[in-house]
């Protein structure tokens, strides 16, 4: 049910602009460094298992990517490897961070039409500064009226999110690419979630499981989602 | 004038608990691995210089702490140190993120006399998820409201914090140990300032200027400032 939504949240990478494939492009850059001592995959690998180890300690973003890459590097080589070589993945990583803000299709168009009858907000993850800058880039920032950088996206984030917007649950819809992160838990409590698929998903964020509720809605394009909520024209 | 104040933000590290003395702590396990190549002090300003640099990419907290120390070795030691080292330096930035919270004096016994007159937030900067959880590990979560992790400490942004706060700023007080941060930004906004002082500051927090303003208070311990506030008993 959609009739009873005030505030609407959008995911930003991936949901609002491209994220994935920069990262994907990072991982391709820092494995082609050590090919000497892995196959390409399996350095991707390693690197992924570096991540999540390190997922509770450095939370999401670029910066925990970095370090994580730098402590790959040591293991899968085992250390002979020239120390400058940390210089090489700064740079991929700084790279990373300036990489440019590209909208993906329809976001625009949804916002206009959305803005003034709802109250939207983004609701990511990520490096703090940097969801800022990428969003102070992106030309959408004045369709917000509020930003939360969230450092996970659990029942409790979400639950506290909620309150601290002082709406109910059920007033409350959520947009995203990751069913696991956006959408399940926001469907659980009471509220409604929207999944809106990208071409690529993070590993971390996959979910094998068919997701069937009467709150949640899967729609192919996000102006799909204009069908479902009334508007104040 | 305190007698608007409706909202009383507290900044959190070296306001609320010890910050500074465990990234000193830090800085020198890290200068202690170069003695060999530079002066204690000496490479504690290359670490510093570093910082500076890449502290509009990486913002505040630990994990660019991290990346800048091991950037620092890089070129202080000119890379003739083994790869190795990467995971000293590491290691110490992990211990760092690790360390116990140490309330500071009088800071549970302000927030219960504050609470249930005043709404309580706390603002700070850092890392999102360092500063979540050194908050649940204070065990003074249930004091605040609500807690606003900060990129930077800029007019603008204490202009966005109060509008989102739905109060005006003669209604917000700010209160923190670093007048640069904490203080003069928010009086200049028509906030009002409340420094108390910590022990030690962080160079780039430190200003040289004295400053007077009516709705500035320097107090020397935390429990001063009750006698500026009117308090429902």
């Amino acid at each position: 049910m959609t009739s009873d939504v005030k505030v609407i949240a959008f995911d930003a990478d991936d949901t609002l602009w491209i994220n994935e494939p920069y990262f994907q492009d990072a991982e391709n850059e820092f494995a082609a460094l050590f090919e000497h001592y892995m196959p390409h995959h399996s350095i991707k690998q390693e690197l992924f298992q570096t991540e999540i180890k390190n997922l509770d300690l450095y939370g999401y973003g670029v910066k925990g990517f970095m370090l994580s890459c730098i402590e790959t590097a040591s293991r899968i080589t085992e250390d002979r490897i020239d120390f400058s070589v940390v210089n090489q993945i700064i740079a991929i990583g700084q790279r990373l961070l300036g990489r440019p803000i590209i909208l993906l299709d329809q976001v625009e168009e949804t916002l206009k039409a959305l803005y003034g009858t709802y109250k939207l907000i983004v609701a990511t993850k990520g490096d703090l500064l940097d969801q800022e800058r990428k969003l102070a880039n992106s030309g959408l920032e004045h369709y917000f009226h509020h930003v939360e950088i969230m450092s996970r996206k659990s029942h409790d984030d979400y639950r506290k999110l909620i309150r601290h917007l002082d709406c109910e649950p059920k007033e409350f819809m959520m947009i995203g690419n990751s069913l696991k992160s956006d959408v399940i838990p926001v469907v659980e409590l009471g509220g409604v979630g929207v999944h809106i698929p990208y071409v690529t998903t993070w590993a971390h964020e996959r979910v094998e499981t068919e997701f069937v509720h009467d709150n949640f809605y899967a729609v192919k394009e996000l102006t799909d989602i204009l069908d479902a909520l009334p508007l104040i024209s």
